[in-house]
């Protein structure tokens, strides 16, 4: 090209030159940089967050196959609808399975074979447990109706609550982290965290009859631990209070950081909740409180307490 | 099947077993058990959310022409484009009331007529308040351009802010709320939600020249009440206080329990105001302060006055 | 139609009357009144934010073929899918780019080809930025492996964290807003507040490594500036403290009013730093923490230090 | 607008103006005419060919699931896949076919409920017929690699031949047609007239083993009737040879004018058969003949006995 | 890449490479040649045949509008879909004939704005002939009603026969071969073609009540001339029986040389007619003969006359 | 359900049982007669039809990047677009190749590794002969622009005639079928053969320059030869007189059986030319004609001769 950008004068877009020889081999150069710590590994392909998102429709058809299946199945319908969807996602998941296996290390010819085996074998086991998790999923809606009083009817939980879409994909996601797809389980739950605002990782324990209302802002913690009947509403953090470092600097991971929420407690809107702690069975946690220690079981925390315990404390963060 | 598990090491997913029937008939117990409630009342179909999504597209098109129809009307053209997409989005509306209706009660032979009947009637009388909901989101719109010193433009604001989303959804939800069709008033009000993070029950009342700035996070209760020239930042709560129980233990549905926000009122950001109570005509609320009690008109409530107050009260949550 | 209803009875759709031509007048009067500010421009073409979306997913995959690109790109393959990627992207987004110059001004039939020109060399200069786009996104995502100790591998972090997703999004709306297309700027920044429920202002200065974790309710105005290192907690507010107005009642655009976040600060959850103040180099603030003054650098704010000053500092909002 | 064309002048599309009202003003006239031979029934929808189109895929796949269902369907998924996919199609067909019924009648209230049930039961009627309908498409495949040398395999002519399509097609149609919805089985038809260049009136009626090799410009007229294993070659015409008219110059509909044809016929390339003659068992009919007399059991016409009677019969067409 | 072919042992496509520099080189210099006679042009953009297979459905819509429009239009609704659609169809045609005058010459700056108000023009004379267009197809659908014992409904006619569809086609191609576009035309034609088996050149002129059955295989050339209330059957050609060459061997274009057919002439299937002749009004040609010479006015051409002449004529094709 | 059919009189479609776990048996058993034949040959997946069409759609493009590429490729932006889309149209195409040699033979864990290497071997031989196709292609549609009067370009050509999209098909098939895909190859023809009713077996060997006009019913069957430069019009058969059968009444398959034509012979319309016969170089067929023997070079065969011929051998086919 010359470079007088006599070019432009004439009509525009014809001989639109962008340089792209160039701009290509400078994005090449920052790529190569990128991956020279997988160098030794071999191609390997990326699970498809876009496949995962037809699983999660999927399985929300399996599930729940009047609300998100199909709106006319027949009682004589129904079956065939669940078997066929059931198959297809199960396939289309032990695809994803297989990737992550093969991205996670190294894939040779006799890799791949095993790779299959073993992303059959841990789709399979994913899909024992599905009843296990609509009867969990039941609970949930219930909490849900009953804990809500603008909810009208047990179909509008199930329907239309965030915090069901939520937990729906929290309990796949924690399953299949449980099972050693770790990534998978992560792009389920940011699924869930884009459209609902809710945050949970996979790896937290959830009890049944679990409820999240509002939900936006809510961020529940990789090791954190949840007991039947707990109900949180919008903006609460179940969070670590620090993060240990390695003598390198590095941070320690996958140590237990994040509090543990016996039965029975409801934690109102925006409540702080840091460390591995214990809020004990049954407590009531007032909005907008913070918490960095052990709550006895059967307490009531309200702002004023909190405030005077954050300000005892200090210097925590 | 048999039962050594050697058809897993024949080549991976030819012979896939994944044990469907099994699978088929847990869930199909598991749902059987979810649907006891409705069975006495036949076959029905849900409201479809990605209908409502079209619908709702349509309505952006029908209100916003030149913003979100298509980009290139002409003055010959856009009584037109506005004309068919109404019929079209009408009649799509139409189909769901219909579905809504059906849903909420037996759907008899003769209730079909009555139930497709009563649907065009509902969409009607919709349609006849368009013009309305077309005027309060011009003021909305211009509200926000004046209350926002980052918006270059009021096109600006109509076609990018996520506030202006949030309220024509709502301005929309909240009409078919009142015309009787809540669970579809519902979908919308979470498909906005999903969107934005604004979480606006379809029951709140709202007046003209309302602007939300930013939104993730606000979340504005089923009976709430606001007046006019209203402007509110994220993560603002107009919340309920408690919810009283019936002997039964199950929770009271329906009774005015969120806040009453008079005119010219601005709340900033992570303001949470509970309870039945009112925010008197022209006061700022300060951000991320906690109010569970009247503030007479005029009231500037800043961080120290609310901690004050929240000290006092003590065991309020 | 006549007025005595009996359309209705007979056969529900079949005959249904939406009354459309009065309608479409009405609405045709309520938008005859809200372009009465741009009658003088002619017709012109909105951007379309749909196309905005396909050119950020293009520009995904340009930056970051092995995650956002195609699933098996091989070695040999790699750099003719970055250059056409990369090629059909820029054409896309030069004619946005045009929308957008013709928007927002006068488009005869000079400008038009005045506005494709310009158009082409905004362009072609933002395609030059890619390779620094690229590189400070390398940071970005590093700096997110090294600070979350949920963090299992550095293509998790890439692939699935929604801080990474938004500030790819700021990145490449920051440099269009800086070229001179700031409603381009504004829709892409929007798309990553809807995904995300992170909401930066495309005119907010950002350094390399910058982390945000969770992010849900961050918000980050117009004019801020952050330097290097910096890493933010879900629910923090950079913002505004007061909006001067003209002597006209209107507010006064543009000026800076939003803080200066030094090197290697850390903000946790939900702290919220208002107005034209500097957080000092290698500060940590603590969650929930309000901020209105200066911080000098290397300090620790927690809970009750920030309490305190803003109970001194009493009416500020 | 303005006469004297100015508005061509500045800036091309810009301000064009189609002179829409006027068009559309002229199309209604010309539309009125037309519609007023149905003026007295009503509003009613036609059936949509798209919908059609699917319906066929779906029973090609009920039929066939390993070739037009799923690539990989196992033993164990395949009923799921077959009695789902049936399941869905038949409601599909359901909903077509009512509005056949709707389109050729009046279509009141009333109406629409009878229709709605003799639309299922038709439907019905046509699922208990599928099992015949997938014994005769066996046959016919296995006389297309019985028939051609090229043929490699029983999956080829199953999976690729034009000759199947069509067969499928009217093997679909043609029950359609005897169970009352011509309009549809005509649609079906052409679409594999389309598909295939093989024109297949659905009312031909057809035995087993019947196949049509290359087929393109194949015509089999209303009230053909073929026997068992005949095999067509490309362009060979079963057609009539005149069509009787009633007194006012009208044509007589419905009256039986195309050849029988009985089994073990074959039939080669561009022969041309017309009016209600036999051709008799076992008869060899050689390309580019013209027949319009009955041919006697075992025959073999060939061009030079066909040339011979077609100058004896003289001005016959 | 080694040669020892030791990369097609590591499993499979993980190393996979196509040679992708040295075949898209060869390809280059393949095209290279090719453009040689358009270098001067500069780059032109190629009219879309997808583009035009829309723009053709949206003309169905607007002429036919209840059988290609929407299924449940309603008398109120169905101007404004007509005026919308027309709208919206317009706009793309005014597109795909700019490409065309593009393409076919120089495209400088200036030539780009004379182009869009040239393609303006063009398109506002072809929206004028829709009526006309609409009127003629009118005459059409009734021909093929009164034509064809098996069709059983006006709408049949309209809404399956590909002698409508090809019609319907050809009379659009047709206005736009003559107003100058004849790319467009043909791209249109060919489309028809694929669809049917029909080839129509789309300098075809044909006058009103035209109809073909069946229909696949007719071929009509370029400079035919067909009168009013004329019926063709499958496999007729109206072809040229030879090509004057130019001195150079090349062919001279635009020559008149296919048949005039006038007034209500039928010609049955797979007849021949070839070259500048006529056939005079009220003939009725019978099947596959074969003509090279005039038929006066009300002849009945049958097969033993024809070959007679075939005989006589001898040498010509 | 009831025997007594009630169901159907409560609200026609919400009851609906179409018997599906009946007729899901029968087709389960027709289904099974069926699939016997492979019954040891373990599950296999057939090619996809679709993603075949759209490996071809991806050819065109590479191929013809300016005609069914992108419309505005630069000359900067070409090779990249066609190395792309080279890349993924061969990866596309591989493994289509490989379920073409699984579903030809037994499908082992070893077996599918060989076919994965051999498919990928298969691949890029063919993609080595992507230049020489190009190269053929060239002087096909240099024939075509040279053999047709009312051919306005060689663009119109390359763009619109049907005879280019059948053999541009037919060379990509042919090297298929000669690669040893034969299915594949089939699937290929029998695309073009429905989009243009010309069908070409992907076993004809075709020489360049190669040219059919109009096209519809064009047959060319397994094992016949053409030269260089020869020109075929609509309804040419070239095929075989007569099906050789061994002695237990199978046709014996794959001998030599269709006609050699050589260089520059010119076939017009409707020609049927049958047998393993030679038609000598530079020779003219006369349209309608029927050929069972050989033709000597620069023979000129019109009607008469044909006839007279036909007359004399008497009982041929």
């Amino acid at each position: 090209m010359n470079t007088n950008g006599t070019e432009i004068s004439n009509g525009a877009m014809t001989n639109a030159h962008w340089n792209l020889d160039h701009i290509v081999a400078e994005l090449r150069a920052a790529r190569s940089r990128v991956r020279q710590d997988c160098v030794e590994k071999g191609d390997r392909e990326m699970p498809s967050r876009e496949a995962l998102r037809n699983i999660i429709d999927g399985f929300f058809g399996v599930l729940f196959p009047d609300h998100f299946g199909l709106p006319d199945l027949t009682e004589e319908g129904i079956d065939y609808f669940v078997g066929h969807r059931l198959d297809e996602t199960l396939r289309a998941l032990s695809i994803q399975v297989q990737r992550e296996l093969q991205f996670s290390c190294e894939a040779t010819e006799d890799h791949t074979v095993k790779h299959a085996n073993k992303a059959f074998q841990i789709t399979r086991d994913f899909a024992s447990r599905l009843p296990k998790i609509a009867a969990l999923l039941e609970s949930d809606v219930r909490a849900g109706y009953q804990g809500d009083p603008a909810a009208k009817s047990i179909d509008e939980v199930r329907f239309c609550y965030p915090g069901v879409t939520a937990i729906t994909h929290h309990r796949i996601a924690h399953e299949l982290y449980s099972l050693g797809v770790p990534l998978l389980a992560r792009i389920i739950a940011e699924l869930a965290h884009s459209a609902t605002g809710i945050d949970i990782h996979p790896g937290a324990t959830i009890g049944a009859s679990f409820f999240i209302d509002h939900g936006t802002g809510v961020v529940i913690g990789e090791t954190a631990k949840i007991g039947e009947r707990v109900r949180l509403y919008q903006a609460v953090t179940l969070g670590a209070k620090s993060f240990p470092m390695r003598e390198d600097g590095a941070l320690v991971k996958g140590i237990a950081r994040h509090p543990i929420v016996e039965d029975d407690v409801v934690i109102y809107a925006g409540a702080t909740i840091l460390g591995r702690i214990t809020i004990g069975r049954g407590s009531t946690i007032g909005g907008n409180v913070w918490i960095t220690r052990n709550i006895p079981p059967g307490s009531h925390v309200a702002q004023a307490q909190a405030r005077a315990e954050a300000f005892n404390e200090g210097g925590g963060i």
